[in-house]
């Protein structure tokens, strides 16, 4: 039995307790608080809802409950796409979310879960914990009393589901793709259709043919919703989403106000899930994968052809350019200080992890 | 002030310390418990031994001091090689090291760092921590009465340095090469003569000509250690360590016998750093290479040639099938988990993670 839950029954407790409370504030002695965590995905959502859970979780054990934190799940307190309202407004504490659905407060937060054909998830981590990125985040957040933390990555997402093998841009032209936010935006440049459809709707708009195409996350999010019943051609590799990270925001003057071991919890925490999520996406994408190939007959196919690639890489600068210089002094700071990372990241993604694996894939035979 | 400083000072302070000390055990309120952490690494070494300095740091801010952990760098309390004895015969309670320096208490722990021509950091962290690695290791470790956490990791490592760019098999015929452990192994088969030398004495035989070569770990390091003023030709992926995990082991029956809130912080904290020490070599790896290259003359070469690929591959087998087939059952668990989880988690690295940095590497122009 811990010691708070000895107070609770002892007859020694209520001395201790009061004792306790006449001494010092803010302190964990004087009592639990109780934090009310909104989120933005569906309860137990694979790898975004498990990791906001987790958080909740691993934070309330970490702090023998002293900052005890409540899940709410899209919907359950608010709707997921006013998650950041609650949290300004009081009625909930923090949130689990990606900073790019918040366009509506600042468009520079789209550097912080990420951009098309930008880092990875080794890069993303390294510019905002060594590069200056969670400077600029905190400067940006700062201007409605938030504060964010990195708190999951799914990885390099996939590109998405397609009736038949894609032969170049000709396929593209007039294609109803579901895909949503800067994405969408660049696969409009290259002549789609683009649309977004909340997860739920998906797969029907692809059974009754008002779809052509749909990307969703990764094979451990896309199994689970049944695109393969009705497309068969998987691209395994985003040019759009190489990496979406997941962030916890706080309201900041509350956190402030936390003792400040509470505050190194709430940190240590996000940053763990970091790792475990990317862990989780990492572990579990590849055998999705294997089942939707060997149990549902999916063609996969690795890279886009290369006029695609080509194309979506000049389109994704532009939706890059426009973002960073919409005129908003913020976003234009966050998003140089992006480029300006990924300009020296990149040197060590190519010329060291790429490299390797690129010789891993060649010679190795286990 | 905090609770505890305060009750040290206060005149109640006595009266509450002697009731908390009453009610419950062992408990934070008994007061400040402080463990001895060794390490394997110099003061602030950069990445290993900030990383092990962060996680004293971490451990104490998070616990408000519950839980202090003193720091003693390589040599402080015994040598380097000694750590993992200190923390069986209770010198020391924890130690931050990397677990393939144990070979002589389980081959086995090999698969917890890296081998040849295996896993990538992403790889090994879904690894262990959702598809059963951390189980195995978990087995090994309780033999010695130990817990192992995966606490930092440097990334994929640099090649080595050499006095002229290799042009193939040939040149590695007699080549003194400075390259330890299971890449030396690697190294030997392909024909070089390899040695091990501590990190202080190598620059001194680079420069004698008593080493021709020489690998340690990559830029971020290299350069401190002044390769570059004896040896300009630079390799900067390493086929021998693609990743190399560091450890935080703990006292198991220390760890269990702490409080659950103490013993989840050491924990977050370890996964934390496990991915804030990646960020750092990250971020500071090609930072540093800039610099050897543009002030100090160095030649970056991505890649070794092909014909040293496809041996070191081969050789690599062969060496990981040595450690697997050893004898030692857990070995043989070890080395078989690590081997199916590669088998299965690099179709997600070549299908998508590298499929994505090819596409940018050849079509985005920033």
């Amino acid at each position: 039995m811990d010691r708070r839950s000895f107070l609770k029954t002892s007859a020694l407790g209520g001395t201790a307790a009061a004792a306790a409370s006449t001494l010092a504030a803010p302190a964990v002695a004087q009592g639990k608080i109780t934090w009310r965590m909104v989120t933005t995905w569906p309860k137990n959502f694979p790898g975004l809802g498990t990791g906001a859970r987790r958080v909740a979780e691993r934070i309330t054990a970490a702090t023998d409950g002293a900052l005890t934190v409540q899940l709410f799940s899209a919907g359950e307190m608010v709707p997921a796409m006013q998650s950041i309202d609650a949290v300004i407004d009081g009625s909930a504490e923090m949130m689990h979310a990606a900073s790019y659905y918040w366009q509506n407060k600042s468009t520079g937060l789209s550097f912080f879960t990420g951009v098309p054909f930008g880092m990875t998830p080794s890069e993303h981590s390294a510019w905002v914990r060594h590069l200056g990125g969670q400077e600029v985040w905190d400067e940006i957040y700062d201007q409605f009393g938030l504060q964010g933390f990195m708190s999951g990555s799914t990885g390099t997402q996939a590109g998405g589901w397609f009736s038949k093998e894609l032969t170049g841009l000709a396929d593209l032209q007039g294609l109803r793709f579901r895909t949503p936010g800067f994405g969408g935006q660049v696969w409009q440049k290259l002549g789609a259709s683009v649309t977004n459809l909340a997860a739920g709707d998906i797969f029907q708009a692809l059974q009754s043919g008002a779809l052509d195409a749909a990307e969703f996350v990764g094979p451990y999010n896309d199994l689970a919703l049944g695109f393969y019943q009705v497309r068969k051609h998987y691209y395994t590799s985003s040019f759009v989403e190489p990496g979406l990270a997941t962030e916890v925001v706080v309201d900041k003057a509350k956190y402030s106000a936390l003792p400040s071991n509470l505050q190194a919890i709430v940190r240590d925490v996000c940053q763990a899930e970091y790792d475990n999520v990317g862990a989780e996406f990492y572990a579990n994408d590849p055998r999705a994968l294997a089942t939707l190939v060997n149990d549902h007959g999916v063609i996969a196919h690795a890279s886009f052809p290369d006029d695609i690639l080509e194309a979506g890489a000049k389109a994704s600068v532009e939706v890059l350019n426009a973002i960073r210089d919409g005129g908003d002094p913020l976003t234009k700071k966050a998003g140089d200080s992006f480029v300006a990372a990924l300009n020296i990241l990149q040197t060590r993604t190519l010329g060291t992890d790429l490299t390797y694996m690129q010789a891993r894939q060649k010679y190795l035979k286990l």
